[in-house]
């Protein structure tokens, strides 16, 4: 596949000022640009620049709020729910783990449930906030209906990711971040521009029967929650996915379920909404709340060598820590540049016109 | 496979018997009575009487205190950790989660890391205890290492399950509670009585190639985590995996990945350990710390029905919410009685005599 490699302040440069064009105040352009570009520097292609002029669309239809009055509407001392006043995710999720953050230095943890938000990039970006603080960091969200349950036909849940990032002392951080499917939907993307088969047990048939085409959904077809089948614990996948749709929307007061607005913007969201936009989840744990920080991040880097070091499978170099890839991504990026693909390259060329920046 | 038929009462005497008969005080044994039963209630067969032996060869081998004084070490507005003091993880558990939901109370959440317990039945009756009070409950906890991580031939994690209960309004609560591998042990125990093969997917060989057989594990085999191989998530099963022995552990102090101290007592614990006991998390979130409580009830019935009424693949009924399967189970066996294991009878009959009870 073509691509051409552009450095991180291209990059970022370019989508700040996209950010502005859409009349971002400048502060929640800088946000913005940082969680996008967080993904594409940590080497989650489909959740980057890739998605710049899809936000774009989405302010065009009047779904995205550029300037949004961002504020608490609930709150208990460990808790609060956010309205994102239909912001950018990648705005809104920031400030909310703020408070987080904020919640957890008095209260020792702190969680933040968001409604009327939009989609928020990469979890991960949001849940390593806490790592600086000395904190645990999680981040969820959920997303369009593209999932079906265990048994079912219809497409009812998004592959709402889950993030949990823990810092430690000598060795990088422990950072999960993945979605609640077998496969995340960029990985399909992925197969589409390769034009390639997807392996069974990530698709499924408008009719729930199994498929390796990666243009399925397209077709009604839906991504099958982690585990593939129920024999091999689809039904656990589909657990994940309904508890990051319900601490996201049914605290929040944000729509869930098949309610939960499209991304593209030429799909209209459901005409009888439950709630208001898109829902998050975030926490932030401050570990001297359970245990001195020295003592606990100690004992992690106990944790991640002893498993670092494990015994592998003949073929396998090693046993691959959560987080480990995409910090290798991001050190290789941000050094050399990142590679996007010429199709990526042509749409923001296209957007760079349409909103008179120069790219 | 034969088995007989016994009433919760029959069963729930015997057990408190024994319990008090290797030292409990009445209010713990009640409560380990209780802890382990709703397993048997609640169709986990592996997890309740059938292990009521096995709960005294651990007291036996004096690594049970049936006398723990259950204590809080440090804690924050809205944390704790305790210290099980080598208690019984059936009374340890509910004790902390009378922490958390405490804490909760004043804080809006409560969250709690313990150390120094044993294995506490299923994490699904933990975090039931929240429903009452109309908060959300969280149960997880760490367990003797059986699982390889992917592209691991060592054992290093248990099957760390996660339960997670939410109230509704008219519906029944949502209650999910999964080991975070394809398939908790229970189902290889149940094979193997049965003599019948596994799928592949859910174990791997001494040398980490794939296995049919559910004996695998004496071997030197392992469990998988959830996901089965890495190109259908795997890697995401261990990101669940580790997440809970890490907030069960490390946080509060216990023995984490391969430290942690095998459930059967002609295994010693390692020689060398990093913490102390089997550690658990707890949390429970009161609804209304985010909003006002029926409200979000009516929506997890909105929630609920959605989903329960999903148009399936056909040759299958319905959608099953997590949770359904249990409430089924339990219904039906307070009424009826608990069918029992003909083996696991023989064994609670050899208990009997030996610790001088009637069955």
């Amino acid at each position: 596949m073509e691509e051409q490699i552009l450095s991180y302040s291209q990059l970022s440069n370019f989508a700040n000022q996209i950010f502005l064009q859409i009349g971002c105040p400048a502060d929640h352009a800088a946000l913005a640009t940082q969680s996008l570009l967080r993904a594409d520097l940590r080497g989650v292609d489909s959740h980057g620049v890739a998605r710049l002029s899809g936000y774009v669309r989405l302010w065009e239809a009047k779904r995205v709020n550029s300037k949004p009055n961002i504020k608490i509407v609930h709150e208990s001392p460990s808790t609060a729910v956010v309205d994102g006043d239909a912001g950018l995710g990648l705005v809104v999720a920031p400030k909310a783990m703020d408070i987080a953050i904020a919640k957890a230095k008095s209260a020792g943890t702190g969680w933040v449930a968001v409604k009327n938000s939009n989609h928020f990039g990469i979890a991960g970006h949001h849940a390593m906030m806490a790592l600086p603080q000395d904190m645990i960091g999680m981040a969820m969200t959920n997303a369009s209906p593209l999932v079906a349950p265990t048994f079912s036909v219809e497409r009812l849940l998004g592959t709402n990711p889950i993030a949990v990032a823990i810092p430690a002392d000598k060795q990088p951080p422990f950072v999960a971040d993945f979605a609640t499917t077998t496969a995340a939907n960029g990985k399909l993307e992925i197969l589409q521009r390769k034009e390639q088969n997807a392996p069974l047990g990530w698709i499924q048939k408008k009719d729930g029967s199994p498929s390796s085409n990666p243009n399925e959904l397209k077709d009604g077809g839906a991504l099958i929650p982690l585990g593939s089948d129920r024999e091999h614990g689809s039904h656990k996948g589909f657990c994940l996915g309904a508890w990051v749709d319900i601490f996201s929307a049914v605290l929040s007061g944000a729509n869930y379920g098949p309610w939960v607005p499209p991304f593209v913007s030429f799909l209209s969201p459901p005409a009888d909404p439950v709630g208001e936009g898109i829902g998050h989840f975030f926490g932030a744990m401050r570990i001297d709340a359970f245990r001195p920080a020295d003592e606990f991040k100690k004992h992690m880097d106990n944790w991640i060598e002893r498993f670092r070091s494990a015994k592998t499978i003949e073929g396998q170099e090693k046993l691959i820590i959560p987080g480990d890839p995409e910090r290798e991504y991001e050190t290789e990026r941000m050094k050399k540049g990142i590679p996007i693909n010429q199709k990526v390259i042509e749409d923001l060329k296209a957007l760079a016109i349409k909103m008179k920046v120069e790219f």
